[in-house]
């Protein structure tokens, strides 16, 4: 998994109604501690995340396993929000 | 998943018959609200997407998800079209 | 997915029995219209492809749909030749 | 797989309910045997590691399978803690 | 698929034990016919590769498909050894 910072939100009315219902939150990764990589992805949230969180993210098929529909064509999502993080050795 | 804005077509006559009736687009994704990523990629497109549309991308076996036939072989997915994308803190 | 030109073969006597009879070609991925990435990637051919083609890639768990035999451990597979290719705005 | 280096610890109280009693290591990537990867990813531990531990990690759905429940959104998994690492030709 | 040349192995005493009985190999990837991209994998050997052997590897969950148990916790196999590699067009 990897942890990112929640920094926005994406809406989209015309979708697979199979995403109905469903938060897309924007959010960049982790590169170290502090720092973080280029570009951003958009994960389904799971977690009731909001801006400003860290978050625990899944990805491919294991972002399916965290929804009530298994079918549900994601393949991010934010499976927890992290309370703290502990980095040696950088 | 990931937001891309769509840039172009691309037609194949000689191709898997599970891909007919099909439409590809090529989009390119955005690495922040304004810019883009390097490269292109080509999705099946499952929202009505026409050139210049910002788009929803499901990736992997999350893109076989959103289509009628789930044995397509299909590795990226246009899932939804983007209203608006809000980005805090970049 | 990706699109590719054929660049080469490759050849294997000792391999997985499921990959007898699979013609593998050497691909390098399309960064623009008119510029490859770096690097190649090897793919069964299911689109009857030969050198100098342009073609449509399909990654992942997707590659193994397009083949006979969806146990056969391919992770990339030509899924179509391209007849065009149009990009607007890059 | 890939070989990585265990660095610290995340936790996360509000979760996907299928992730209670996983332990989640943060695990730096070896690049070379002696040097490593940008960044850090994510995993959970099915092998007991330790800071400081050289260990095995499975990504993508191979990560499900290490684990009871392989309904677990895991995309990540220890799955062997390393002995030793002889690299040639460097 | 990748092509990539054997450089190493790795031994796990404490690991999930599904992975009993399978040797792991450190392969450098080709960024070309002559070159090598950066870092390096692990891969499971199902093809009785050695030392300095050119491989080709498949990843993700098509390398669970060359193990004798689909359930093994493996994210990237040697599928088969290389005889001879054509590259055109570089």
């Amino acid at each position: 998994m990897e942890i990112g910072k929640v920094v926005g939100n994406v809406w989209a009315t015309r979708k697979d109604e199979k995403l109905n219902g469903q938060t897309f939150l924007i959010v960049k990764l982790l590169a170290t501690k502090d720092t973080y990589k280029d570009g951003f992805l958009v994960a389904a949230d799971n977690a009731g995340a909001g801006n400003g969180d860290l978050v625990l993210i899944s990805k491919g098929s294991a972002a399916r396993e965290s929804l009530e529909n298994k079918n549900t064509p994601v393949d991010a999502t934010i499976v927890g929000i992290v309370d703290s993080l502990e980095v040696c050795d950088e």
